[in-house]
């Protein structure tokens, strides 16, 4: 995650008329054979006017997911968004269900490592009944365990809180706790309450770790699963609120690289990397710093592509946002982009998404990180 | 130069008594040695009756430059604003003497390595008399000179219409053009107009480059200034303004690095150090451009260091930073940042200004770059 701007971002209390019109509006005006949107909106309002909500149709909710993609103004990946796949799972609230499908979204969207864009809704918010809730941050991620003895975190520091969270819950750890203990699902849904769900772990595709020059490497025992889903943000499209929709795309490698694995308050590999090149770090002059953060996310990049796992390269993906930024404007639309989150948190100044400007002004359908949601 | 943010910064039209009196206040609240600021401010503000303007004293003048440095919001090298060196030049208006004291700064401030930031402060804009100003966006700047034969140009590229236009104005490019020839400074006044300068051999500090390891690195043949010295901001202080006003600090390595060397509409380095360092450029998942970018920093740095010139670079440069805020902190103050100008163009998240927000709101008295201004 990137510290952002400091522009405010102005979210007003959800007007649905007023929402589900505009989005209609967007909808039929995007896609002319679906023909006029006036006997829709008629419909739509009636709907709203009896239930305070309506239902989206499969078309619009397809188009509405992916337009929230295309609007998620920290993503560089949007190239592809009209290709997002979406899982209608409206039907879904239980929570054993949430979590069998979830787990059946990082098998179909992991595809045995061709990864695929995809998005699994579940039932939304509406005045009568509260919506299913992931709390997980993702689907797949890593426990990380306080240890008194060493005063030290074993896992991913940013996850400590959570798992012992779900450890109060009744979460056993495995009994040899390790650095990449996968978490287990949280569910909330008015039904069943908080419910834990272990992932099956044929569905947590994982990758180890190599380098391409360094034997050593693989040593270290590292690794990282390979689809990062994100299920905490809630998708809001045209005044509906769709709270559970966990989404995923493939990794760009300095999510894994120069974030997950070196960030200070998570994995902080860089000294132990820099240490095992034999790199002088007596001094800061030296850059031993930036020498061990691109080895360890060249490691990334090559273990991805030698286990056949999707990934991108922050100058490729940097290149491909430019080509999406062209075809919006061609399209005759603007592309909200926060600049801070676009540029790629190592080598910013080489990609050429640094040397730009972009719109800022947010729009719906999108998708939202509620204030109130856990981790 | 960096990408801004897109937050919009107002400018209000200047309201000479209103800015006076704030800065008048400002300075006597953080100088509490100096008394009561009544009459002071009196005199003033009778003094803008009169004449529509006022003359500072030296020491408001210094702590008005100080604190332009301190609310430089671009700006990571704050931590030592209380140090700055002051020249008083307000009395030089004539082009002669502008060219001559900016060689005087360059050779003061350069110190034979030792660098001491230093502002230079000429005379102001008054109702009734223009001040001098500098078309030079920095003291030192070398030439691009367009190359028909290659379609490629030789130097610098920023600096292309630049040196057309010093060209028109009657300078002589070297004989024998190299990379790395110094651009003459150009001064306007109302007396003499546009003249052109050419700047001592004597104070054009310069670094040749090499690298800690590689020792072909040498026989690129590449160099850079010693002094940044930012030469077309206009210096701002309690309603008053200083056209004229070029300040220098030291460099942060990837100022050069990773910014006039690497930029590839600079001297777009990146390919030729990644060839010569034998990397495979075959895919951009081999990283080979940001290894080429780590070694050309390091090469930067270890050549300053070796000629003994002051330079930083981003890790110690941030930690210091950080400093910087705590202190302003503490002392009750706000310290406005660019999120994007203070996080390094390289690195970025290893660097812990990464990884937080900002104040954003701009106060003066302050350095600011006219729309105007020339390159
Ligand atoms: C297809 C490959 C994709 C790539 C390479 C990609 C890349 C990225 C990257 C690098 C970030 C910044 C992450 C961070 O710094 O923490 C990001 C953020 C984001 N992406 Fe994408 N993305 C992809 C697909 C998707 C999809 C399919 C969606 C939604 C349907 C999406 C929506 C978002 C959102 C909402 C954020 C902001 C997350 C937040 O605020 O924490 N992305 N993406
Ligand atoms: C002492 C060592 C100093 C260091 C290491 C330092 C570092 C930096 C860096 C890295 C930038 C961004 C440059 C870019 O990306 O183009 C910057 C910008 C800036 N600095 Fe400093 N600085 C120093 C001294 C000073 C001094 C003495 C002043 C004024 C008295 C100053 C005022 C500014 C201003 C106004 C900017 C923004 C320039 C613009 O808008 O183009 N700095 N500084």
């Amino acid at each position: 995650m990137t510290a952002p701007t400091g522009c405010p971002v102005a979210h007003e209390p959800v007007d649905v008329r007023a929402e589900a019109e505009a989005f209609l509006r967007l909808f039929h005006g995007e896609h002319p054979k679906t023909g006029p949107v006036e006997p829709r909106l008629e419909q739509v309002l009636a709907e709203i006017d009896e239930t305070g909500t309506y239902r989206h149709t499969e078309g619009e909710l397809a188009f509405g997911a992916r337009v929230a993609w295309r609007n998620s103004a920290r993503c560089i990946g949007r190239l592809y968004w009209q290709s997002l796949r979406v899982r209608d799972m409206r039907k879904v609230s239980d929570a054993a269900t949430v979590a069998a499908q979830c787990a059946e979204h990082l098998r179909s969207a992991g595809n045995g490592g061709r990864i695929r864009p995809t998005v699994t809704i579940f039932a939304p918010e509406t005045p009568t009944r509260p919506a299913p809730r992931i709390w997980n941050e993702q689907l797949i991620r890593y426990a990380g365990y306080w240890d008194a003895e060493t005063g030290a975190v074993i896992g991913d520091p940013r996850y400590q809180e959570f798992t012992e969270e779900v450890t109060r819950l009744g979460w056993q750890p495995p009994a040899q706790r390790t650095r990449f203990d996968v978490l287990p699902l949280v569910v909330e849904t008015a039904e069943d309450g908080v419910t834990l769900h272990e992932l099956p772990r044929a569905v947590v595709h994982e990758v180890e770790l190599g380098h391409p020059e360094h034997n050593w490497f693989a040593g270290l025992g590292l690794r990282w699963h390979a689809v990062p889903a994100i299920s905490n943000m809630r998708l809001s499209i045209g005044g509906v609120s769709y709270p559970a929709a966990p989404f995923n795309g493939w990794y760009m490698g300095t999510e894994i690289g120069a974030r997950n694995l070196a960030d200070h308050d998570r994995y902080d590999l860089i000294p132990e990397v820099a240490e095992r090149l034999g790199l002088d770090t007596s001094s800061e002059q030296t850059l031993w710093r930036d020498q061990a953060l691109v080895e360890l996310n060249r490691a990334v990049l090559h273990s991805f592509a030698r286990a056949e796992v999707t990934i991108t390269d922050h100058h490729t993906e940097s290149a491909r946002f430019l080509t999406h930024l062209r075809k919006e404007e061609d399209a005759g639309r603007k592309c909200p982009a926060d600049w801070s989150w676009i540029v790629p948190p190592m080598s910013g100044a080489l990609t050429p998404v640094f040397h730009r400007y972009y719109d800022t002004e947010q729009v719906g359908p999108e998708f939202v990180l509620d204030e109130d949601a856990r981790l």
